[in-house]
Parts: structure tokens; sequence; C-alpha cells
């Protein structure tokens, strides 16, 4: 065997405490969602290789995992090749995100799903990125999507749940910032920019938390010098509000941003949106518009949103409207929208809770116990609701004990050989 | 697109009605094991493509998806291996059982972990095989396993566990039959079959379900036909026990089918195995001594068992010693045993339990109800611990009550325009 013996390249091991904290923030999650009528699915992680480039993944597409056909082995792929059949090599592909395996889940058993469908899939997904601090090969995404729903209603019950469950969590200070895709458009449009333009100018403007107005105004210079101006001033006027305590999802604090008239459609989506949510959030989560957030994928056609969180340089989460998408797999419009949790990045804010209820204990017990009385012991433990771990009794106990803790373990007690009854068992708590 | 929306061949979509069943049996067995000191565990779904064929994991080895090197895409594979390095196209490889992935995971985390480890894993794994009833190339397998204790101890932890589990999801009429692959191997030295013609005995003995008792004497005649007429005799004294009740854990039991002196060691294990036992299993489980049971996987070095259960054509689970193979990470011998659960068979086998606490309720609103009543109702609602889904009146309502009611709601209360005081809500019960 190779020497150092380790996970693969990016992808971790997760030992029982690391496992227990993730453990602990699926059901949160889970559970929230559930309540909020959300129907959790699940998908195999690969799909087909050519829906997996599709054009639906965007710059994800290029770091899909591909895998070789059934029963061509590496050793086989140079004479696999020279027969000439190269690209029929890799038919599958493993998931680079959760929304194209949720569009083609849809399609396949939209007759057995209700005609407005709250999808949950928390699940892992693959891309296949150079490792580097805080991103990973495998990492877990936590998706709730809304499909067969063209109303404000959707994007009211995404936003909702998503807040609570992070309330849930105990993440407070999360900020959700929010955007209508047609308010970019529009502004765009105002300001001159020619509409064969505006995805380029939309990669520029999701640019500018790295480099700055001053920056992306130049950037756009190269596309249209005098529209660059004109969204440079609107810029401006927004900066401060956006580096201060943001903007209102009103129609007034909305409107007073925007160059008047700009982009109706949009206004009326998040003001209404706005209206909804007011007074409906739970504490320690804000909604603000920025008519600066883009989302990288080209997918979204209405309101964008991502979660900011103050112990996170990246957002912890985010979402939008895909109307279009779903279709392209079924030859049908379905109107759709979904809200993401970066799983990863919100479990190492999260802190585990205390442990309640009956504590766990360490059976510690001597070489001479009959394993019978030990069996009688331990399940009439289990059985009252504690959890149990034997521990053969050591020379260093003082090591013993130290470790126990470690691992959890709120309680200790010593089984002598002849005990047999849990009455007389005396139960210590340790010290922590 | 491709036009049939499919999953890949061989794997399954679960719709949510599947999904909730899976989670149930879950979340039954982590329960069970948790309380019994198994620690959870995750390990990326992807290993080396070199220690996936390592030899550890016989037939399933062949059945592994390899996949392609990072940056390398199935148009790129011909001009690759033009190169000449075809074999290092594939450096990595979906796991194919959980077992390889836990003794790589002791070998690279075994300074973190305790001394005696008790690993819980549930998780997917992925075989390219022939797609077929009840087999499928993506399914979950729920492993315990114990490493770093020689001793009887860890199998009776793992056998009363895994009882409790199948116990616990209402398994009843369970048989979980025991062996000990010395007893095996004692058996075929005794009827004189050489020690290197062992490994092809056991292939054949293992064929005894489908070809039965004079089929293997048969196949046996082959390596040797005076040692397989003295095992013939050895299997015609079993066959009618086996039959039967089958032959019980015990020393008496155990001697009076097994030729006299034939495996000390492995008789003495099984008879202490069973002292410990009796009494300690839950109703609705049995252990019985098969001197027949094989099980495939050639790792195995002590006691054995396999889990049979009257629901099911094939067994719901088995595992194992396998003393000698966490070592081949660590050039340094390590004991384990572990027990994996078929989750796949059980899932089939279960059904969910009847709905307790607060019920579900659809909440049904007219088009003309605001936004934010509706909002207030549904998180007055989920406060109060129920599950609410938001459904639209629609024209036809029989047809809707009849689909929430499939959907698993269990109640429904009408919202009407300006209604936003919960305790106004009139929730009745849905017929189901």
């Amino acid at each position: 065997m190779a020497s150092p013996v380790n996970s693969p390249r990016g992808m971790r091991d997760f030992l029982p405490a690391d496992k227990a904290r993730r453990e602990h923030a699926l059901s949160v999650i889970k559970g929230v969602y559930r309540a909020h009528g959300f129907d959790e699915i699940e998908t195999p992680v690969v799909e087909d290789h050519a829906r997996l480039h599709a054009g639906l993944g965007g710059d994800n597409e290029k770091l899909s995992f591909s895998i070789l056909k059934r029963g061509i082995r590496p050793e086989q792929l140079a004479a696999a090749t020279e027969a000439g059949d190269a690209e029929k090599l890799a038919d599958l592909g493993l998931r680079f995100d959760l929304t194209v395996p949720l569009t083609r889940f849809y399609a396949t058993n939209r007759a057995d799903l209700p005609p407005v469908f709250r999808s949950l899939q928390i699940a892992p997904v693959w891309r296949a990125e150079r490792p580097q601090k805080g991103r990973y090969r495998q990492f877990v995404q936590a998706d709730i999507d809304i499909i067969g729903e063209a109303g404000l209603i959707a994007e009211i019950e995404l936003v909702t749940a998503t807040s609570q469950a992070l309330a849930a969590l105990g993440l407070t200070g999360c900020v959700i910032r929010i955007n209508d895709r047609r308010i970019l458009l529009g502004l765009l449009a105002h300001c001159g920019f020619a509409e064969e333009t505006h995805d380029r100018a939309l990669i520029t403007i999701d640019k500018l938390d790295k480099i700055g107005a001053a920056g992306v105004v130049d950037e756009l210079r190269e596309i249209d010098a005098a529209a660059a101006e004109r969204l440079g001033e609107v810029l401006q006027a927004v900066e401060p509000a956006l580096e201060g305590d943001g903007i209102a999802l009103t129609r007034e604090a909305i409107a007073a941003v925007l160059p008047a008239g700009a982009a109706e459609e949009g206004v009326t989506n998040l003001s209404d949106l706005g209206d909804a949510l007011a007074g409906a959030l739970p504490e320690g989560v804000e909604v603000r518009f920025d008519p600066t957030l883009v989302r990288g994928m080209g997918y979204y056609t209405g309101t964008i949103f991502e979660v900011a969180h103050p112990g996170s340089g990246s957002s912890v989460g985010g979402g939008g409207r895909y109307d279009g998408m779903v279709g392209r797999f079924l030859g049908q419009d379905v109107p759709a929208v979904g809200f993401s949790i970066g799983f990863e990045r919100v479990v190492d804010l999260i802190s585990l809770p205390k442990e309640t209820g009956p504590e766990s204990v360490a059976l510690v017990y001597d070489t001479d116990v009959e394993f019978a009385d030990l069996l009688v012991l331990k399940r009439a433990l289990i059985e009252r609701g504690h959890r149990v771990r034997l521990e053969k009794r050591q020379k260093n106990m003082k090591a013993l004990l130290a470790r126990v803790v470690g691992e959890g373990f709120a309680s200790i007690a010593n089984v002598r050989a002849g005990m047999s009854d849990v009455d007389a068992l005396e139960i210590r708590p340790l010290q922590s």
C-alpha cells in the first residue's frame, strides 16, 4: 500500500465529535423545513454525463468528476480509446450541485408529485476544485425548492423557512440580502447598456466587493463608457447605505435608491415581499434590499437572495427564482425558486447544545466480571434511556477518565465481579 | 437533452414517502447503536483507486466505479491515453463497501480515536452490478465495527446491539446464524482436505443453499474424493437440524454435530458467546449455530454471523471478525469485528409508525388572503408543534383533500380573507 494513509485530496474524514456536530445541524435544519411543509427527497449521487454538461451548471460543470463506464478499468483505457469511442467511456458524473439533479428528478417523477412541490434535499456534492482552506471537493448542501408556484408566496415560504432554520441553529445576526434580476436588467437598460452586453455587465457588477465601485465602472467602460458613468452614479448613491445598515425592503426605500421607473416589475415584487415578511422573521434575522447583488448563476429570472453572517467571510446561503430551468427537461415551462444553506459554513458557526436527559455512562468493568452480568447492566441502563459505553478497567484510570470525558461521557459507574443489579450501580458524574 | 428523463441505470430516486420510511429506519438504527456506545463517523464516498483494488474487497473490487482524474474530460481521453499514461487517468473510485474505507480511516486517524473504537457508519456504497430486481448500483449499508478489542466482548456487543436495532425496527422472527472460521477450517482439516485447498473448498460449501449437500460433495470430490465423503457425512448429520429449528449456540449442541476434537478453539469461542447471549437478546431475535455458514469474504478470521428474516429471501445482515485486515494499512496487527445490516432489505420489511404528537395540517387558503396573515397563522401552528403545508384553494377540493391525505396530512384548516387569529382556526381531521 501507499505509505501515508490519508483521505483523498480535498476530502475529509469526520471523527465522532465532528460527525455529532454535523448530525445535530442536520436534524435542526430538517426539523424546521419539515414543519414548514417541505418533503425530503433523495437522488443518486451521480447523473448522466450529458445532463451534467448541458449548460445549466455554469462554471461548476467544468469541475464535475467523470466516472468510467461500467466494466472499463483504467488499465483498459488505452485499448478502449484506440477502438475510437473515447467520448463514450465516461457516461456518468458526480453531481456538482443539487439543482440539476432536482430538475431531472422533477421531470422523471412529476406524475407522482403534488402540483406545488416543496422539496428538501440535504446531501453531498462534489467539485474537482483545487483544495484550499475552507474549500472541499466533497461538501454538503441543504436546499429547499418550490416547483410549480409562480406567485410570490413561494419566495415568502423559502425566506421564512430558511430564516427559522438559521435561528434554530442559533445563528444570530444573519442578514438576507435580496434583489431581483429584473431590477438589475432594468438598471442596465436604463443606464444605456445594450441588451446583448447585459450578461457581461452582470459578471462585472458581481465583482463589486472585490474591486469596489470604481473598479466596476472602469471595467464597464470597456463595454460602454457613457452607460458605465450612469451606472457609477447609481452605485455611488447606493454605496453609503450598503456599507451602513443597508436598505430596507420597502417600496419607499427601494425607490429612493433607484432611478425612477427603472424596473417597475422587480420593485413591486420586492416591496410586496418586504410587506409580507415584515414581522414574520425570527429574531436575529433581517432582510435588506441590495441592488448590487447578482448571484453568479445565469439561470435566475426573478428574486435572488444571499445570506450574510458576521462570523463568516463569505455567504452562508443563497438562492433565487429560476423559472426557465425545469422546463428544459420537460419541454414545458414550470416556475421554480430555491434557497440553499451553505451547510459546511453553518456547521463551523454553531456549537453543540449541552446534553439533556439521562446522562451517558461509561461502564468501567473489571476483567473478572462475567460478560452475562455486564450485559444485564448495560441493557438495563439503556432501557432507562442512558447511552452506555463499556470500558475495561485499566491501571491508569486517570487517563481513561480524561478520555471518556473528552468523548462526551457525563458519568461513570464501576462494575465489580458478581454485580448484576442495576439499582446497586453507583453512577457518579464526571468533571468536564 | 436526451428524451426519456430517468435516473441513472440501476440507481433510484426516493420520493417523499420512500424517503420518510428510510429516514425513520435510519433514526431507529442510529438511536439504538448510539445508546450502545457506538460513535458515528463519516468518510468521503471515494477512496484512492489503488486502495480500492488492494485485494481486500474480494469480488466487489471488480464492481468498483472508477473516477477520472481531475481536469480530464471524456473527450480528452483519447489524447491523454495516446500520451501513454492510461493507468494514471483514473486515480479515485467510488467505495464498494464501508469496511475498506473504515480500515483506511482507522489508519489515518488512529491517534485521535479511543483504544477500543466502536464505529457506526450508515452510508451509501456503489457497485457496477447488472441491475436486477432488488439489486441496485447505489445502496445503503449500516455497519458497526469494534476495532482494537481481541476479546469476545466485541462480538457480544455487536450481536446484542444489532439484535436490539432489528427489534426496534419491529422485525420479529430474526435468526442470527453464527459460525467460526476456525470451525470451518478445523472441519476441513479433520476431513482430510489439504490446507492449500481450504479456500476453494469454502467457496463450494458456501453454495450449500443453492446446490444442496449432494451438490457440494460432488464438487468437493474434484478436490479430494475421500475428504469430500467425510465432509458429506458431517453435512448429512447437520442437515436435519438446520432445516428444522436449527442448532442451539451451546457447547452441548455444538459438540453434538461436530466430529470430536475437530475445532476446539472455535467451539469454545462460540459456546462462550452463546452463554453470554443467553437471556440477553430481545424478544423476536434468536441465535443459532450453523457449521455450514461461510460468508464470502476471505478476510474473516474468527466468529462470523448472518441474519435471516422470514420476510426476506436473502440475509438481512452479516459480519464477522477480521483481525488481519486493519493491520495491512498500519503495519501492525489490530483486532477488529463488524456487523452490517442490509439497510435496503430492512427498509422493505418495516412499516412507518402512525404519526404521533400534534397533527400535520394542510392550511387551505383563498386567493384573496393576505400573505402576511397567512404567515402569522402558519408560524403560530408551527410554534405549537404542527407540521404545516400551505395549499391554495382549488375548484376540485375533493381531489385536493385526497392528495394531501395521500401525502400524510392528518388534518385541514380553511383560511379566509381577514383571518389571522390561530385560535379562530378550525382544524378538522381528514379521513385517511
